[in-house]
């Protein structure tokens, strides 16, 4: 858990690769983490927990199996546990996630884009 | 939960009053809550969880004993749990906040201010 106030711009600022979330803050078992993304990412599911995505910049498109949820900067969707989704997005979008610090950003599906270990940032 | 996108800007339309949380979304046993907030709040603090405060629109102080923390817009801060704290906003400020579904807004105070139940916007 971060003692000190984070400015998501600043946090930011400090990666520019995609599709690899760093987590900036913990509480209460939940890791806040900050993605940006471009292009697509793999289908996936986290069967014990919930994952919120909220847009901070661009748009994104949650891809589920009997539908898309579009969200723009200032939305935010939370993608049920079990269900399977796959998050794409034209352009760079900047994602803020909250999900519990003990998962795979790609559930259980390992592929060329799993890290096993977000960073700290 | 919350089974479709959420658009912060319009759930803050919604309502005006202050310092009266309302509860967006629940995920992983936590509560997404969006407060207006304008003055000062009580002094209280939280004995098993964690809050956190990101700040939408105008500015926030929250004063703690031992220092205070001054939140802009896109800046957050958690408050460790049981760690008094006071939040103040000289001019209206929008505030998104991450806590536990079962814990008070104003802790074990009870204050004029103490929202029994906070209500789904």
């Amino acid at each position: 858990m971060s003692n000190e106030k984070i400015n998501l711009k600043e946090k930011l600022s400090l990666f520019d690769e995609h599709w690899t979330p760093k987590i900036i803050a913990e509480l209460n078992g939940q890791q806040l983490r900050l993605a940006k993304v471009k292009g697509e990412f793999v289908w996936h599911d986290h069967t014990e927990q919930d994952e919120l995505f909220l847009v901070l910049k661009g748009s994104l498109t949650i891809k589920m199996h009997d539908r898309d949820v579009h969200l723009n900067e200032g939305e935010l969707f939370i993608v049920p546990k079990g269900v399977e989704h796959k998050p794409v997005a034209e352009e760079e979008c900047h994602v803020l996630l909250l999900e519990p610090g003990d998962i795979a950003h790609t559930g259980d599906v390992k592929s060329e884009l799993t890290i096993e270990e977000p960073e700290w940032i």
